[in-house]
């Protein structure tokens, strides 16, 4: 159901992954190498399969979003494979969006060393308590006119990929009056700040249960960080517009990515219950297993069916897209640790050790029921929109629905 | 995503069943009058809603398998819309088993009526212990050469629609030895039989706790029954075949029909949180509400996007396309009744008595996790498939992902 | 770990149950006949298992509410076996109360034939939008003085067994205003009125999901009605209070009951796996059978256990019992339905269908997830307490738990 | 419901841990220092709640076993607090058996300095695929009489402690044939191995999720290993029963411990939602987390009545309880994980970072619904005791409830 040229490249991920990718991954627990990162990555511009979401005019291989599904589902078979075929959080997400609303400098400076592979980047976004978080409404981070450009101050947090990261896209608020905005509209401003700029400072890692990746999630530090007008990444005010436009792809590319994960979690599930005992010894609990097994395999199915969905709609109506990308992602998140949690169960003892990599995939996997919007944040949203859409509809005429039959002169 | 002829007839048709079927519903636990489907159908010919699944030649709106889906959901946001629609179980899958595989003498004197609503039909597969049920291998119905034609012994239960019925397709044995099927090819053969064949007897009814239609899903008794040689539909021994290939379809298309019903569940509940309070009386209990609304958002998603994906890999790769409709069964059947019981639940009392349809449409759906496969013969089916299918993954070259790290000497 | 007198009463009551009740049971659908129930009471008093619950004097067993919970089990391992032993809701939740606070006169005029089950009641406390419900608060029927008696005013429902009931225990509001209350304690009053006062009318009959019990849920309409001052059980305004007190064991005497039939659907569930396929026909479906076995073993201990734990509790702490109780509430109505659902599941279409009784006793505790507090309803108020409780705890000097290491100036 | 003076021992333990251990818990990924350990421990004996569960004789404070519940989960409030108190698995379950079955020599060599917290032991019994895993029956390690006394030879792994261990109780086969028993009865026999006996050797680590204790799970060799008679734990032959003796309690007081962590957990939940945004930022999603906290509490709740309910079992019928303690392991371990996860989900970022210990708990507590029994290998055994058990009672009389309403004929 996809064209015959995405069906090639993932056939030629597919292959690069397993041949070569698999035999490179680090131990359980150790994180991936850099050396060995970039030989990989050097070996993926040569497989064809490298930056499969950027233009062809930037090295990549030129998928729409809604093609991106079953080529990132095979390059997340590797808990490396995103990073070595550079379609990874944080960085994938930024291309996209330095892609969409980048000037041409700022592509050239920024867009196009990323999607090379030759710098790394980071979205700094999060700030400590009570600053922005799952709301990003309060932003606490700011950013002034200063001179012809600006200064910005504020403390970021679970800044993924910091450590090493050539470039901030850091948000900003950009107020209305005249002590913080000085004119700027009301709302939120998107810089992009090199990490050697006078003022950037990295402060302490943040560690969450993920190991693949090194580097940590961690504190950022913005005083009196000066930089000129060309870094304001599209128009100023526009912030939060633009993060949204961000956010629903990247939410949508991260459940590709993981489902790919949970594909492997599935295979090692199945070549144990195919050559060994399970639960430890005993082959006549095939029957349990099948369920677990089962049940995998919807969760599976369903995943990316609703990824496959969320992905055209993406492309055809970016609102209604945007909305369904909540479900996608609270329903993906759950499914994949699901799985790899059923594939723990079945592989006993060695399944929590690090005999296995499964243990680790679990907690690799175990924030993304959190960041991007945890799953309850989600839900309340998910909630919000259904009642409000149904109400407006029923205020449109739509029959109403919650009249109790009249039994005894009760309405 | 559908062609523009699809979403017209959906949007003909949800007019049709919001303007029309809904005034006309049986109170909840009665079921629907003879008479009123009559004018209801005569209606929905005259609206261009009539049969949509079938060729324009018979009357119906020449909807291909894989557009189904938005046009059955909205038929089954009302309980009674896919019986006066004439796409509902079993009449539908006959018509579109009839459509594929009967000869032009069968599809004059058995489609064209069934297809007009002329008549209804019935499918005569389930049989008591220790016969046919979810093995389908166990039949104990024989047919034999009986002259130029057939003479067909059994006992059936679970006939839905037999009381009505002006025909019912009957799966029998004709097996290789000479006793039972003198030559005939070992295995089923599917019998076109007219009610009112002498030897046809509608035995006891079943009440299952299903309620809008009439007539149950009785007993039926075949005793001697003589049919002629062109009572066969397709080719003799084919019948399990045949009843695949009638099975992956019905299976989706049964899928469709509920989920417009958990549609309709969902703005009854929805309607009830914009109205008035919900469990019972605290509206300040909306958040654990929320939990349930956008959990039951995801289910209705979900169930949609499988059910999308299976239809459209049904049309290109049938039996892939069986295969993964046992997962959307499983999918939907389970959360089609999640949703409805949530719903139930947010309208307490009211949720589980005769003033609202609920309590009903959960009786309704209850079957629906057991007919046609049950939800465990489906997972141990699912399971199965999964781990061969891994299996032989594996000996044509995958790479083996269950091997545990070698920590001391130990493989 | 109960005294052996009350394992003896256990096994009698279990030999009854299952000797002379079960054989009488009404088919699927069908409600108890009232002939039966007259006949099988009097067996119940000869064979000593009458009356569980009540004393000695009034004919009853002399049970204490913490030993109930097993014998209780076994009256409700049949449908019908608490009615027949008159331990049945709401006649034993109105027994527990009039023993509590009645007069000596009310004990004589209501206790008495109530408890030898020469007459039933009915507890007349839900009223329609928006009266009480789940928010008691909101108790719209009225009380005001009249002379030296009441005249009461209001519209119930859901009065299940109103339609054969002798007396209602009648919840009215009788304010501390001249309009309502004159001079009476802010709040609500219970009276005890015959069912044939003047200006008591019977309305419209509510229908929920059960069965076996005739006469169903009705609502009750009290227009003028005049009672004398004896009337008011207990004190007038603290009709709140008694509510509370009668509900919490009520509460759990219904999770008792309940735990009974749970029993008897596993019981149903296990004989099929014993003696016919399951799932329709593949015993090497075993497996998946096997998961759902035994998490409904899991259900069934961990109701009993938290039962008695809770019972324990009342009996010595009844404000942390109630409490409790809501808990107990949740997990026992919640735990009962799953067991009967599987029981359903595992029997295939004979499960859904009258051939057995299991898709009745699902409808049977369906609303037992509703009333008496909804899940729902109950874990709002569960959650409440905690967060209170733990906040309460903290302010008394428990160390707190929730700061957040201070990684890098973050608190 | 617990005698006065356990009670008092609650209170003891409780302030104990709270004022004393929590201050001086490890970093979360860190282990507990040795020294720091030792210190510790020292101040539990001041405090009169060191070894709760051994008698005074030995220094500790002489619990029975169904009185150790409310003062083991006080213990596990800290994740290291079973191990300064003694009461640590397997040093726990090891002293239990000790003292059960040991000779007067053998507690004074072993478990006296075991109890006084002098030396650490080990359970050396799991072994690599395909020895005893799941079932114990595959035992590879063997013994063989030698002179006087015995040679072992025999590999194990998942030897929790063994790295620190004075000694190691190790599960051998000794076989009815003389090449290996040389008249021996056939079965396992346990023996008592100091550490440093010739022979023993360290193998390598195996590392799980959980990181308080330090150690690690290690393989241990033992080479030709040569002990006296004496060595000779209880009865020869007899080491499948007398594991069976130390599991069903080992298991129960693991549930007893964790389930302390849980309440931990719990209280680090209830004050970030008392204190702090949830879910990142909305204090609007309250309701959602009501539904999270509500659930954790019930979870508790029935977590602590089931394992009050088998300890009390387990006093007065091994056997029942035994198979009852199956049950409570599953729940308890299920249980225990969901309330950890949910805590770590209201506390999003920061729940899966070091900045709470949330993340760290869950990897903890991971392994325990693998260890001592699978989720689903005692699922397995609870449907086949349910199954057998039923199948025996409806052979000893009580009515058969499988058979189906005759509608038509049909049985």
């Amino acid at each position: 159901m996809y064209p015959e040229s995405v069906e090639e490249l993932r056939r030629r991920t597919r292959d690069f992954i397993r041949g070569t990718v698999l035999p490179a991954e680090p131990r359980p627990g150790q994180a991936l190498n850099l050396t060995v990162r970039r030989d990989l990555a050097q070996a993926a511009r040569e497989a064809g399969v490298f930056a499969p979401h950027m233009p062809v005019e930037y090295g990549g291989q030129g998928l729409a979003l809604e093609h991106c599904s079953p080529v990132f589902q095979e390059a997340g078979y590797s808990p490396i494979g995103p990073a070595v075929l550079n379609c990874m959080a944080p960085d994938e997400g930024n291309m996209h969006m330095l892609n969409l609303i980048g000037t041409g400098e700022q592509k050239k400076r920024f867009l196009a060393p990323l999607a090379a592979g030759e710098i790394s980047s980071c979205f700094a976004m999060s700030e400590p308590h009570p600053g922005a978080g799952s709301d990003p409404e309060a932003l606490a981070t700011t950013a002034v006119r200063d001179g012809s450009g600006w200064r910005i101050d504020g403390h970021k947090r679970f800044t993924s990929g910091a450590t090493f990261a050539g470039f901030a896209i850091v948000m900003a608020r950009t107020g209305a009056d005249g002590a913080t905005g000085k004119g700027a509209p009301d709302g939120a401003t998107i810089f992009l700040v090199p990490m050697d700029t006078p003022g950037v400072r990295l402060g302490a890692p943040i560690h969450t249960t993920d190991r693949y990746l090194p580097g940590g999630h961690p504190h950022v530090h913005f005083d009196g960080v000066h930089v000129p007008g060309s870094a304001v990444l599209g128009e100023v005010g526009l912030g939060f517009t633009y993060a949204q436009l961000r956010l629903g792809p990247a939410r949508l590319t991260h459940c590709m990515r993981w489902l790919g994960l949970a594909r492997r979690a599935m295979d090692i599930m199945l070549d144990r219950a195919n050559t060994r005992e399970i639960f430890g010894a005993h082959l006549s609990q095939l029957g349990i297993a099948q369920e677990m097994i089962a049940q995998s395999c919807i969760d599976l199915e369903t995943s990316d069916a609703i990824i496959a969905k969320c992905a055209s709609l993406l492309a055809v109506d970016p609102k209604a897209g945007s909305a369904l990308s909540s479900m996608a992602k609270v329903h993906c998140s759950e499914a994949v640790y699901r799985v790899i949690d059923r594939a723990v169960q079945l592989c006993g003892g060695d399944g929590v050790s690090d005999g296995l990599p499964l243990a680790q995939y679990l907690n690799e996997v175990r924030p993304f029921r959190i960041y991007d919007g945890s799953t309850e944040t989600h839900k309340w949203a998910i909630a919000r929109r259904a009642v409000s859409s149904r109400r407006r509809a029923v205020e449109g005429g739509e029959p109403f629905q919650g009249a109790v039959h009249n039994h005894d002169g009760e309405r």
